[in-house]
């Protein structure tokens, strides 16, 4: 329900999620039940495995997340979660508020064992694929164990989820050599030097959209700064393109020619596309959407959710933080 | 002498420049007497104030930069930086070894007072114009002194070179609450807000490009990546047209037509055009570029130094921040 379109958009993703699935799963949609069910009206519903469980309060997107979560215990995302904590949902989805859905995630669904800080990850396009990026803005102040957790985090996402068979685990730094960057990056450096992840060392701002690795880790501060960076940049040309053409009618018709072409080129930096993000070390899978998703990127978050479901992969990072490293490395690294 | 073209794309890149600027100031090539003259044989430069200084060495850009410095004294770095300490020029630029640029600037030109860091800037292309964003990598590790001082510079530069008449500073985070980021940040924030500057308050990585102020500050290591992720757009977007139009033979043809506007349209996120990237805080005008500028990249920094030497920015500088902060501040904030 904290959706900017919610219920609507949220009813029509599921419903052409399930159809897209062939009903290979259930879904439940979660909130004021009386709406839900007018939205679902408009739709034709008939076969489809698709359930409603009633919750009567909303967390806004203004709301401050862990003080909502504990004021509005009966919120459509506080249910949900609860839902998917007792086992009576396999998976979690929602286009409300970033930091509720975090705290949620987190408070609800607690940690999974040796991950001290629960993350999200952000997918970029690149040259070569799919570009994993933690964390994409939870945490803005990290050490070395965090950006150590993030990569293997990273690594498991990318091999039991995108499948990748051997994921290159990148560090965003500043330059190439060791000694480049802040304490807490040199640090994760000689950690990820030690681990049995693919670590391909430190990678620049220029190599994620290169596709130089599939993963790269770095603090929530530069992730966040960067996603935001990224999402603008189709914009931004739109702008200059039409600035560029602005009273000139051969550009404008050259440029209206190719606009598919382009737009096309850049569905890849269109994060509808990939159907939300996945909040990572919890014991659950949860995913996040923006607040303004379509129908369609509701559809993909919710095959997106049941393609995690499957992997599996929470036992996986569990498994890596226990094995990951080598026995040279002293097994109480501060947190 | 350090750059990737040395001295070719210099000696035609300071041509150019005298041409474009009516001879109104002198050019002092500095490096290998003979390997200039041989290039100034190539070009017509009959009347042109062009001369040049012996430097034996050269710093590469593998030079570790404070150390080549200190071993190589009779590097056209050392002895053109030296040149204009001692008054007989009144600019210096250079697309060497970019760390060692900065050393040389800081150790032989010293800090303007004041200031406890000196920086360099990058320039943005935006919606509305030109963002400068500083630190563009120097400092990687930041107090919220030393952001406070990169806003004072910058706000400076756009003002002084750029004649914005009132450039807006925003700090750049990863929201626009007062209480996000991390320790520093926020006490920059508390800072910024008592100074004198037009400060709009946090900025988000989605504003560079919007152009929501002139001027964004932030730490070296956020200012890195991002420039390089910026720089890496075109490529990105040029692969991904090429993938989208393979073997097609229409889009092909469309999107090739297309490509004069879309390379005019992104023209604004070549750094070429903006001359290279200014040392800002140090008692002198330097100026950095590209190790594989061309001429045309050099032509434009030699007149960007040109033009900043005529603005007087550093007096602004120093008295801004002798006075940019309201007496409710203590004097003495660490730096």
């Amino acid at each position: 329900m904290g959706g900017d379109f919610a219920p609507a958009h949220e009813v029509a993703g599921a419903i052409e999620a399930l159809r897209l699935g062939k009903n290979r799963f259930e879904v439940i949609l979660v909130g004021k039940q009386a709406e839900i069910e007018e939205h679902l009206k408009r739709h034709d519903t008939s076969g489809l495995p698709i359930s409603i469980v009633n919750a009567d309060e909303v967390i806004t997107m203004d709301d401050p997340p862990t003080a909502a979560l504990k004021q509005k215990k009966n919120s459509s995302l506080a249910v949900g979660m609860q839902l998917h904590k007792d086992g009576k949902a396999d998976a979690f989805a929602s286009v409300g508020n970033t930091g509720a859905v975090l705290s949620a995630s987190t408070l609800i669904l607690g940690r999974i064992k040796g991950i001290s800080r629960p993350t999200i990850a952000a997918f970029f396009p690149s040259e070569k694929g799919v570009c994993l990026l933690v964390d994409a803005g939870t945490n803005v102040d990290c050490r070395a164990q965090h950006l150590y957790e993030f990569a293997v985090m990273g690594a498991m996402y990318s091999k039991k989820v995108f499948k990748h068979e051997n994921p290159r685990v990148g560090l965003l730094n500043v330059g190439e050599e060791k000694k480049k960057g802040t304490e807490a990056v040199q640090e994760a450096y000689a950690l990820l030097e030690r681990s049995t992840l693919n670590f391909i060392g430190n990678v620049e701002g220029r190599d994620i959209l290169k596709g130089t690795s599939e993963v790269i880790v770095c603090d929530g501060f530069v992730g966040n700064v960067i996603l935001k960076f990224g999402e603008s940049v189709p914009r931004f040309l739109k702008s200059k393109l039409k600035q560029y053409a602005a009273g000139n009618v051969f550009r404008t018709l050259l440029i209206g020619a190719a606009r598919g072409s382009l737009k096309a080129a850049l569905r890849d930096m269109d994060y509808e596309e990939f159907g939300g993000i996945p909040v990572l070390g919890v014991n659950g899978v949860s995913l996040i959407g923006h607040g303004s998703s379509s129908p369609k990127a509701l559809r993909n978050m919710v095959l997106k959710a049941v393609e995690v479901a499957e992997s599996g992969l929470n036992k996986y990072i569990e498994e890596a933080m226990a094995t990951s490293l080598r026995p040279d490395v002293p097994a109480n690294v501060p947190a």
